[in-house]
């Protein structure tokens, strides 16, 4: 049986530990390319570049065809599509393991998740794997396992819907981990505060920090699952349509008519 | 009667004409504060500054507290809440006028849009206006009578939901547009060119480039409303939960026990 192509990228750049456990997972598997930024891409959302040109880099690296590129991860997703793959066909796409959580509305700050976002826009598989673990020496190794089954799974089964799955996984070991919950994306919000300091010539500036607010805890959704020691599992999509208010949006339609 | 407190942001950076027209009509009706990107940031999508500092510049412009800012969209939001107006409750947030289209997926891509879903994010009524006109000198002044409609509307009944309009204003003069249609996110996507060059140093470089592309023409979809000369208003939320897809998921909570 031909082996299932795999495009794997990230957004904590292409040294980071969080993307080589992912290759080595995504190598039992299929043929892999990698495709990552070649350097800390975090918080870049969806952002793609097109102000400058972008560059793109063969290195040596995890044993398998992998390029550096100067891009933001949607944009290594679409270099991966179209330059390196020649829209040759893509059977899964994975993008992480994100040092660092990307639960509930941290999905739109993301740069792991706009990146799986991005290929499941061209009707691709899309899984974006996360650990509630931000440092750099994060160890991942006892999550292949699950890791495995959930991408075995998805090349099998497919995906309805967005085809986009956002994977949480808790910071407690592998062997601890109750098992896996198909979740919804929980309220939340982030209180910010900016550092203010001076630079060498007195000019202020700002530099972001913030915490991370959730009292979503109802059932099913993914803050409470992880908190649970479960894996949580959000099926996500692109329309971002608040469809329970389009009916009740409709008065907007009148006002131009009035005075 | 106490005037509402109004924050106006971009993408296309502070000295874009359409923000020039945006904070003309803000000033009519309350009082307004402006933070924008001291560069153009379109495509930056979600993106937040957290590897460098942000510099924030007050500037005489526009005759109202303006400041503009070294980061993305979002970032202008975050400062222009927490550092320029210091948890002030702000009555309504408006982006853009963007110069050009956000219709349909591009509000994953745009700036403009995403500034205007972060103030949502913290609760505050916001709208993503764009006009489908790229060109940096497009003409917005017959389309203002219908932007200070809108705004007074969602300051006099509020916004439901997600607390998020994205706008999008034909590029015919504003005396023939036939309305405002409330619509749904229609489906499209891009697909992208690559240009490729070399530097003068010889090594290969590649630039972005593609066509949008939607078939999606049913009735309510944002691009026919367009199409059609009508004004499109898309209310648009932050919840990426693919619900259609949570009970036919729930099949990938068995696999770890599976062999």
């Amino acid at each position: 049986m031909k082996k299932p192509l795999i495009l794997v990228t990230n957004d904590d750049g292409i040294t980071a530990k969080g993307i080589k456990a992912l290759v080595e997972v995504a190598q039992k598997i299929g043929d892999v390319v990698v495709v990552a930024p070649d350097s800390p891409q975090s918080g870049m959302g969806h952002a793609i570049t097109i102000h400058d040109p972008l560059r793109l880099k063969k290195v040596e690296m995890f044993g398998v065809e992998s390029y550096e590129c100067s891009g933001t991860p949607v944009d290594c997703v679409k270099l991966g599509k179209y330059v390196v793959l020649k829209d040759r066909p893509i059977d899964l796409c994975v993008s992480g393991i994100n040092h660092g959580s990307n639960v509930a509305i941290n999905i739109l700050y993301s740069g792991t998740m706009s990146a799986a976002m991005e290929a499941s826009l061209n009707g691709i598989n899309s899984i974006g794997f996360s650990l509630l673990d931000f440092r750099a020496d994060a160890d991942f190794e006892s999550y292949k396992p699950y890791i495995e089954k959930l991408m075995r799974s998805v090349l099998e089964k497919g995906l309805t819907g967005g085809q986009l799955l956002n994977v949480n996984i808790p910071n407690i070991p592998g062997e601890e981990i109750k098992g896996m919950k198909v979740c919804r994306q929980s309220e939340s919000r982030w209180v910010e505060e900016f550092k203010e300091n001076e630079d060498p010539m007195g000019q202020k500036y700002y530099w972001i920090t913030g915490s991370f607010v959730s009292n979503d805890l109802t059932e099913d959704a993914d803050v409470l699952a992880l908190e649970n020691g479960y894996i949580s599992i959000v099926p996500s999509m692109h329309d971002l349509t608040d469809y329970d208010s389009l009916e009740k949006s409709k008065w907007m339609e009148s006002i131009m008519n009035s005075e």
